[in-house]
This record gives C-alpha cells, structure tokens and sequence, in this order.
C-alpha cells in the first residue's frame, strides 16, 4: 500500500527505492474505521495524514451546532488543521474518516526532520501546498460567487465520481444544506 | 527597497549579499499607481507579485455585477492567481492596486529557472504556500461560521490597522457588503 505514496512522490520529484524506504521510515501507517476520530476540537493538531485509501473529512461545529464540513481527503491529499499544526494551537476542527481508510501519519518534528535530511522533499511540499492553496482560492470564489444549489450543481457535473462516493448527508454538511433540503433539490433534478 | 525582500527572505532561509543580488536579477520592480490595474480577467495571469510597499487586491465580478475583493496582499505577501498562474488558463480575476506600490515580479518560467538554480528557494516558497494555505483554510471558516457584521467586527478587532488603512469601500467589497450597509454597521457601533 505504501507504494501509493512512492507513486506519489514520483509525480513530483524523482526517489529511488532506497531513498523511499528512508522516507517511508518517517511515517507511520494506520488503520482507521469509518466514523473514527483522529482529531478532536480543542486538542492540538499534533500530525499531518496522507490518505493512501478511503477518504478522511474535517468539519467543525458551528455556531447553531451542526457539523459543517470544510474539506474531504481522497487518496493522494493531505489533510490536517495547518495552523494549529504548525503553531500548535488547539484546533477548531475535528479530522474523521468517512470511510475504512488507511493513513500515512507523521508528526511536525518528523516532518521537518524529513526536509532537513532530503531536502528534495521541500520542493514535493512546495508543489502539495501551492496546490492546495490554489485550490483554496477557486474555493473561496465558489463560496462568494455560487447559490448553494450552484455549488451542488458544480460539484455534481464536476466530481461526479465524488458526490457518488461520499454519503449525501456529508454533501449537504459540506454545501452548509440540512439533508432534507439536499434531498428536495435532488429530486427537483430527477423530475 | 528591494532589502524589504532580502530582510524577508532572511525569516525563512540563509542568503547572504551575493546570492541575494543574482536571486534578485530573476525579478523586474515595477511601481504602479493607485487603481492601477495589473491583471485583467480573460488574460493568463503569467506573473507572481511580491508587495515591496503599497497595497494590491484581487477581485471578481460577480453574478450580480459587482467587485467581490477576495484577498488583499500588503507588504511582503505575494498575490496572483495561483491557478492560472501554474496552468497558463485564462484568470476570472482582477488584480489592481489600491494605494501606489512598489511591486517585485516574475513570471511562471523565471520561478522555476530560480527553484532550479537556487534550492533553498524551494524551502522558502514552501513556508510561503505552506503559510498561505493555512491562512486561507481559517479565511474558509470564517466564510461559513460568521454572519458578514461578526466576520468586520472580526476584522476591526483583529486587524485594525488593516481596517484604518484600506478605504471603506474596499472594507465592503471584501465583506460582501454595499457601502452604505457597512456605513450602517459603522454608525451602530459608534452609536
């Protein structure tokens, strides 16, 4: 499974296989269930998790007390709370799997040992986080720009193969709809 | 002027005067006046802005017709749009100043002569992303927790010199208010 990331990696710098074994070494992998936790709210977002298969989310409890979903991981994404992270601060997030997944995990001090020790590792974290943040600002336009039915019919003709994956009621917890609404506007698009 | 980027720099790597003379050869500095624009929607936004002084934003059009600012870059913070940037597409926004600025710029094939023949680039331009991405996952948060009056009281007690420097208009643009509404707002609170 760890081959995943090797696969990975390859697509922005260029490993061999002796070098992947040390990288590898910095990580740890585990297992998670469908619905575990791997952060709380309050605690302090002490590691970074690549998704080798599943699908993990994190969300927050908002003021009215429902879960909003902010971001999904897939395969080959990273997911943590960056700034609580890099500041250790406790975060406002929770980080959950949304599906049995299994998870590459290294902490803030492993990772920056892994950029002193293969500093070629900077320019695969330069590439991970100029993606991410890129895709953060087409985001935040579709969060000004789009009604929520918009954003629902972007994602729909967009990542088909996400809104079919993910179950709907973390759909409509990440569009900011109840399920019900979710639903209605589903079966409007059916009739 | 150009030692604001070299004391930059120095918050995150090593360089001494002549490194920095040639990774500075790589930039043109330009000055642009207030209003001034520097990217217009439809174009392929084909370079990255680093603030030496002054102030930039970026906007969109909306549906409605008006300027949505989604980001502003003061001193020391890069703007672009990340996306067209990095795959030569044609940009949905604005970029223009707001106060006269002195202005660092490279294009796409420049950054990456630079990354090549500079690596502890690479570890620099990562905290950048690194630091971006995170600020802009809080910025999301923001969007879907805070009604648009909490997320200027926000602003007003998180950042007041940022408040006190950006006309008013732009202050509504950002928030997704009308002028007079923040005009309201503004009158309510000193009331």
């Amino acid at each position: 499974m760890s081959q995943v990331f090797h696969h990975h990696l390859e697509k922005f710098i260029k490993i061999d296989e002796i070098e992947f074994t040390s990288i590898l070494s910095f990580f740890k992998t585990i297992k998670v269930k469908k619905k575990e936790d791997l952060v709380l709210e309050g605690q302090i977002c002490k590691t970074n998790f690549f998704v080798l298969n599943g699908c993990l989310r994190k969300y927050f409890i908002n003021n009215k007390g429902i879960e909003q979903t902010t971001e999904f991981a897939i395969e080959n994404w990273w997911i943590t709370d960056n700034i609580s992270y890099e500041q250790e601060t406790p975060t406002a997030f929770y980080i959950q799997a949304v599906e049995n997944s299994e998870i590459l995990v290294i902490d803030k001090y492993s990772q920056e040992k892994l950029l002193k020790d293969f500093p070629k590792m900077e320019r695969y974290f330069r590439f991970i986080y100029q993606r991410a943040y890129a895709a953060s600002q087409i985001r935040m336009k579709y969060l000004y720009d789009f009604t929520k039915e918009e954003f629902y019919d972007h994602l729909c003709k967009n990542h088909p193969e996400f809104v079919q994956r993910v179950p709907q009621y973390l759909i409509a917890s990440f569009l900011g709809f109840t399920p019900e609404y979710l639903s209605e506007i589903r079966n409007k698009k059916r009739s």
